[in-house]
């Protein structure tokens, strides 16, 4: 079996191998410059991992897990630029640095260059990870479109946030899983049980940056707290506020959101001390629990032998844990 | 053998077909809209036209046909964007229509289902028609890359020129005929020979448009004459005509494009009468025929019946003696 560490080596060796010395430069480098801005590769490792636990032969899927990153990174470039964000991963965003269009049209060639990775596929059922693959694509611009129409809406029911941020983040995770399985010729039923592990942690791992972005540690976070209250932005913390508040609090913290001159600080203070009579911070670990007990015991249900899926685990509970 | 105007028919039935009523509406809407919104399919029905011509099942290729007409109004929805058109086929362009976010990601959703269905393909060549497509996507970004490039650039050679439109529009127009000739088991030379032709066709095409813009007849074009000229487009015309001209005439050409406020109809007549003394209108005539012949032999060495390719030879004809 390989380790984490090692799946993450053969995903950056790959990554920095992919030709894109290209002309014209002004659509491949932008390309190279997200691929070279890091990130945690969960998804092509995720990948290689689900692969690993039904076969040694982890290269044979080097290039589709490779077309999961370059789909990811894609979805990243018209996202940040669909949200206008300025920062990713500490760095200027593709079309800060350069410009909308080209973050639009290297974001374009991004798509089609996972496409082409994946199509290279010589695995046991090719054409379902295709299919699969596509389905996917399909659901992560639904999630989108779903959390830009949240954008002016103050509606939003849990349910409705938890199917967006499913089809947003989720599917993705669960396709790579299933993706990596199917590839290394496991059962419809072990890849279809790895998708719902990827699902229940994909949901999990979302809500937990919610609650990070509000409630965790300053000294161990990474980023500045708060940062989604100053954005106003639409969380499972700010929904489910909003779903329990009683009128005072609703009036409160529409008010607050609606504010287009304020203090920062005094902001962030006087939205999390609404949180905090609304007990916002236990609702959201609850949910997040849940979401992890699910994950957990799809991974028991999985049908292969206890240390095939350590690395899994393992790797959830490092998720679970996860401060930052 | 299929007429022209059944291979149309086919096609608008299948376009009608496509399920699209799917949520989240804003993004499939928008989808609905464009694919709605006519144009002349030249693409797909060139594509089984191809076909036609090795096989009488031409329903085979049909959703491959339509993933390259999903395809180029993907391009044409995201080019739309980046170039600030508002206008379309005489409707509203997408992100005019709606915003700059739905025509990015509805155009994205276009991309995905377009690769849905070439990849459905299940015809002879799978493989090599998959890779075509994918090959093909990738000059048309690079073509579309090239000529935001040319926009501040006032040096841009004949030879950089051809180049861009190559991409930005031949290539895809001979890859449609190619995929058409492989989906029906033709040799890979004559795939090739009809590839050939439509990098030919395809150039005259785009110099015809550029011709017609300035020099067709007010009653026949459809559009208005000089819009090109008052959009300060690079056209073969302009590019030309920058070549060509003394000091004198560069110098009031450059003046003219660089004017921010000026009187329509005097700003075309001016620009004209510079391409008038520098015999643009004959230049760019000579340079159309001269893809034309070069279209018409690709086509005179394809190896099949005369009466198979009758089709291909008219339309060319019609094509080339078009006068909007």
């Amino acid at each position: 079996m390989y380790k984490f560490e090692e799946l993450q080596q053969i995903i950056e060796t790959q990554i920095s191998n992919i030709n894109l010395n290209n002309e014209p430069y002004g659509l491949y480098q932008p390309i190279r410059y997200t691929l070279d801005s890091g990130g945690k590769r969960l998804r092509p490792i995720l990948t290689l991992m689900a692969t690993n636990i039904f076969s040694n032969h982890v290269e044979l899927v080097v290039n589709t897990a490779l077309a999961l990153e370059i789909f990811h990174n894609f979805t990243l470039l018209h996202d940040d630029l669909m949200d206008s964000a300025d920062i990713r991963r500490h760095q200027a965003t593709v079309h800060k640095k350069w410009s909308a269009n080209t973050a639009i049209l290297s974001g374009d060639a991004m798509l089609i260059k996972a496409y082409q990775l994946i199509i290279k596929t010589n695995t046991a059922n090719k054409d379902q990870i295709i299919d699969v693959f596509s389905q996917t694509a399909l659901e992560v611009c639904e999630g989108q479109q779903y959390d830009m129409n949240f954008e002016n809406r103050m509606d939003v029911s849990e349910k409705e946030y938890i199917n967006m941020i499913k089809l947003k983040t989720s599917v993705l995770i669960a396709a790579c899983l299933k993706i990596g399985a199917l590839a290394a010729n496991a059962t419809q039923k072990q890849a279809q049980n790895l998708y719902e592990f990827g699902l229940n942690l994909g949901l999990s791992f979302q809500l937990q940056d919610d609650y990070l972005d509000t409630f965790g540690n300053v000294k161990t976070f990474g980023k500045k707290i708060g940062g989604d209250i100053i954005a106003n932005k639409k969380t499972y913390l700010l929904i489910k506020a909003l779903e329990l508040a009683n009128e005072t609090q609703k009036e409160k913290l529409l008010k607050l959101i609606s504010q287009k001159n304020f203090n920062k600080e005094e902001k962030i203070e006087a939205v999390t001390q609404i949180y905090r009579e609304l007990d916002i911070e236990k609702q959201t670990k609850t949910k997040i629990n849940y979401y992890n007990r699910l994950a957990i015991t799809e991974l028991n249900s999985l049908s292969v032998d206890i240390d095939k899926k350590l690395i899994l685990t393992n790797f959830t509970r490092s998720l679970i844990n996860r401060i930052s």
